[in-house]
């Protein structure tokens, strides 16, 4: 620990896990969350990922596990993005400056890195509904597998975060139910972007109209004069606790659980004050809501629009960030550009985020075209149907979420989109193998689930060029929903034609022309098919190589040619079993063309999930880059080989 | 109308849709409504169907068809199954009694049907964001498919539905962006069962803090005494009602809406007064909170403990449904009571419903083990997680959930359970086609968003003998999730061994052996598949049989063995495209299989949505009866037969 770019940490230095945090004095556990804040601070400069939520709950990390005893006590992190310093002080210290890298620690919690991390994370809002099972699980003394005991139930959630449906789901039914579970309301005003909704508003109504500076005075009193804890149900804890509530009558109170705060979520005193007191008199569910400031701490992150929410390696000094290279437009911000063209033109056009405006590029839509572009927080169910509803009022609704993220939403396609043959775009970023992010966050299923929806066309961009004709071949499609996926990260450097005219619905296209293999592509694998193309052309094998463009409707006569002038089918694509080869199948199945031999393999994502590293990383643990393609072809042509000499 | 069964409907006689009822005094349009509820009771008795709800709404409907002007106003009924009486208004009279028949009727609202079906559903709590979607529509001018126009957006939602995340989501946007709309809660204090929940109590404390018996009054005055519509934004709005607004600063005012109620949902004079009002007045998004009695009016309806939520044919007069005559148990049945024999022996098992412990059962386990049952109200991304955080803390946990309806818990299943590999069971009911419930409630998609995440069991029930075995296999299966799936009806009258051992995990088995032709069937088509072979056997081809049990993990060796030993393999589900068939398909494309030939069909679920009829009937259009395997096998080997003269 003599590195000089290292923060001198004596306290935490002593930490090797949250035992140890019980015999330091308050005024020790306020410098050791100075000296948890510079770690953080140091490690992800090293590394980049989500800075800005982490310093945000040093405190609060400290406070609960000074205050709780983890792993019995269970502490989870909603997301979990914000767990940095809770790594650092749960025995992970050490490999702090590999997070989010090849076999480093995730940047997420997850069950099987620690013990610590009682519940694993990366999607939001589901931290209630776990830390409720935990607390269930103890009330009908359940033996958990870790062997660490039941105790406390602690779940740490954003006030983003809670907007979302499935928070409410399991507020409704923790204050129904009545046990002993403690809710953190990590009230930072902002999601990843600012936030948006009633809700938000509301929680800053609370806020504003109850300020906290005696919060520390109260929970001193109520620690001294209660008597010993109450077991006469919830009703005894709320009476007992409402020494610490400033804001009676919320709407939380309504739900059936005792309402605590605001706190000032940054002044550990008051932390202290308030988690001793709870855990020493609750008998029901009970919120604390803690105020604080994402990015807290470190100017440079205070300063930024997203207030470091995710960031690149960065000098602490200067907080100036590392710049990649990039020779062309990431895919986010084509498909961003090619819907503003397409939006000047048709006032019909509007756009649908899921509280990721800069994810999904919309901010620049929503810059352009106020009026038209619509952020309704964490709502991806809301999202699809609120845009189904807008496409039957006459509208022409892009919905752009994640891949991963439009498994949110999964019903509302099915039951309002589907069913319905209503005309709502889907643009669906992220799709295959995303990075750093890792498993939780990889767009792996998205083809499967909607290529066997009656109706559907979807689509997959083999290149920035193709995406934005497929925005263009979206917009101008009125006959039912269309989606179209695209992968993180910048396209392949090609020239892209604006004002190129729509696709025809259902027809691919051959890039290559060759004889013997045909190497099918659906998606950005074309390019690895290439190289494989010309790999193999080196030896003597010359692949026909083409794009299908569509999942589905799939486009039966290129494929029934390819079927038929070659002797080898080879599908690829970026994402699991059951999507685009799938469908190539039970076409070539249906039309008799396994009847006569043919030596068909779908390429899949594996059945797997592949854990964070870089994406050329993942996709060579898919066994999804050119090598791997050239080597399946080799492989089924040694097939064909040994089957000749049978 | 002059048979003597039909209710004498002088007034309804004269409706041909909901323009005319603008032409009736108030007197006339309470005594319209107790014509329309006549009329209601007569069509339900002859077709069965959804009764309680309907009858609860009755002047609901006939006030917002007074009220508003339909189809430009657009009236979204949540669920759909509350509306035949507003079908009946709706120009539909006369094809009423075709309720949920083949060809007749959907029993819920649907967009094909009638351009007054603005959005059809049937799954529950999408009505605020459809609605929102409308008013963002007129609010930027769009032009509507159905050129009805656009005027006020009034979505009619249940308590139940509202305790759903996505009314949360919707409400939190609706709230935030402002702009008129009207959100009717239709309070009866049921979903389909007794209300669960802390929003349920809250509910019950507004309506029990506000007796309702001056709201004409209080209607009246607003109406004759408050200048012209405000157009100064939300905030006068909610001055201008706030004169109706007995509950205040209630959580829905939290949440940016003006509340007005509770108003006596029966009361015609009420409702038109209330409506009247914040029609003539709301700037902003008004919530009218009704309180209704399910099964209104009719008293076996009002006595039954659903209060009639579901019913056969019945006898008017005396209530008497029509019993269906069975030999064998119901799947459902068979559940549940093989889950309490495995919980009466292991005090782990717990069992999760959302919302519907009659339908699948759960209700026999809540009776037996009361602590071990959790309804968690319709919450179905809750449920999921909720079963992830106790199987965390070492239960084992079933989580019953129907195959439409875990598509809203998908992330879920793949965030929480899959990636984490928890042990979650998930009984699947209703899997396949269902009847009278229609393309919504078809259970389709389950296996092909199942069988592709890594770990999951996947497990189909041939007969209910086998579903008993299934359910012991999954409780006896710690490693990772399991899931099994199993149709609505009865079994086919299998004797069950309630003390078979669990399944080999991934091992199926052949149930007749024979030659040329395999069939490999997934779930309970397996009865057609051996009718099948009995019709093929008369004409000389004698096809083995067997049952997959399993299409994750495969049963390697059985598949390969029958694709090794017969010219033709089919196999059989009843699910989409991406499910089991396309799994045995990537392995036999991976092995090699297809390379020298194989007669490989699957089949499917075909690429429509099948509307209602009965299930016979729906596996007939599907294709998957014993007459379309028979004919699939004839073909496939008549395509062989011209392949060998070609």
């Amino acid at each position: 620990m003599t590195d000089p770019h290292r923060p001198r940490t004596p306290l935490l230095d002593r930490v090797r896990d949250p035992r140890d945090l019980k015999r330091l004095t308050d005024a020790q556990l306020r410098q050791l969350a100075d000296e948890l804040r510079a770690e953080t601070i140091s490690a992800v400069s090293v590394t980049g990922g989500h800075l800005g939520a982490g310093l945000g709950v040093v405190e609060l990390t400290v406070a609960l596990h000074a205050v709780f005893d983890a792993p019995r006590d269970r502490i989870v992190w909603d997301v979990g993005h914000q767990a940095y310093p809770h790594k650092i002080l749960t025995g992970r210290r050490d490999r702090i400056r590999t997070l989010r890298q090849k076999d480093g620690l995730s940047g997420f919690t997850k069950r099987s890195e620690s013990v610590f991390d009682p519940f694993g994370a990366a999607h939001s809002s589901t931290s209630i509904s776990a830390a409720l099972g935990f607390a269930v699980a103890r009330d009908l003394g359940a033996e958990p597998p870790d062997h660490a005991g039941l105790g406390d139930c602690v779940a740490v959630i954003g006030d983003g975060s809670i907007s979302a449906g499935q928070a409410y789901e399991a507020l409704n039914n923790a204050g129904h139910l009545g046990t002993r579970m403690f809710v953190i309301l990590n009230d930072n005003e902002m999601s990843i972007a600012p936030p948006v909704g009633a809700m938000s508003a509301y929680l800053m109504r609370l806020y504003a109209g109850a300020p906290f500076q005696d919060l520390r005075a109260a929970a001193k009193a109520a620690a001294d004069f209660l008597p010993e804890p109450l077991r006469e149900g919830a009703k005894r804890a709320k009476d007992a606790l409402k020494h610490l509530a400033v804001g009676h009558g919320t709407l939380f109170d309504e739900l059936g659980f005792s309402y605590v705060g605001p706190v000032d979520g940054h002044d550990m005193e008051s932390l202290l004050g308030v988690l001793r007191t709870v855990k020493a008199r609750a008998t029901g569910p009970v919120l604390i809501h803690a105020i604080t400031k994402k990015g807290k701490g470190y100017a440079p992150a205070e300063a930024a629009r997203d207030r470091g929410h995710g960031v690149n390696k960065f000098d602490v000094v200067t907080g100036a960030q590392a710049k990649v290279p990039s020779n062309a437009p990431a895919y986010t911000s084509v498909f961003a550009d090619a819907l503003i063209r397409s939006a000047a033109k048709d006032r019909s056009i509007v756009a649908v985020t899921a509280a990721m405006p800069d994810g999904t590029g919309l901010s620049k839509f929503m810059d352009r075209f106020a009026d038209r572009c619509f952020d309704v927080g964490i709502a991806e169910q809301h999202a699809v149907t609120f845009a189904a509803g807008m496409a039957a009022g006459g509208l022409r609704p892009f919905c752009a979420i994640y891949s991963t993220f439009l498994q949110r939403g999964y019903d509302q396609v099915v039951h309002d989109v589907a069913i319905q043959r209503l005309p709502v775009r889907f643009a669906i970023d992220r799709a295959g193998l995303v990075g750093a992010d890792g498993a939780t966050h990889a767009g792996a299923f998205d083809v499967a689930f909607l290529a066997n929806l009656p109706g559907f066309v979807v689509m997959a961009a083999a290149d920035e060029a193709e995406l934005a004709r497929m925005v263009v071949t979206a917009a101008a499609h009125d006959d039912g929903p269309i989606a179209f996926r695209f992968p993180r990260g910048e396209g392949v450097g090609v020239e892209i034609n604006w004002e190129a005219p729509p696709l025809e619905i259902g027809r691919g296209r051959v890039v290559r022309t060759g004889s013997g293999v045909a190497l099918l592509s659906f998606g950005t694998r074309l390019q690895e098919a290439l190289k494989a193309a010309e790999a193999l052309e080196a030896r003597g094998i010359g692949p026909t190589v083409a794009d299908a463009r569509f999942a589905k409707p799939l486009d039966r006569d290129l494929i029934l040619d390819l079927a038929q002038r070659h002797e080898v089918l080879i599908t690829i694509e970026e994402g699991a079993v059951g999507g685009f080869g799938s469908q190539v199948a039970q076409l070539l199945a249906e039309e008799g063309v396994f009847d006569r031999g043919l030596r068909f393999r779908s390429m899949t994502l594996p059945d797997t999930f592949i854990d964070h590293a870089s994406p050329r990383d993942m996709y060579a643990a898919a066994g999804l880059n050119s090598e791997d393609i050239e080597r399946k072809v080799l492989e089924v042509l040694g097939a064909q080989v040994l089957g000749k000499r049978a």
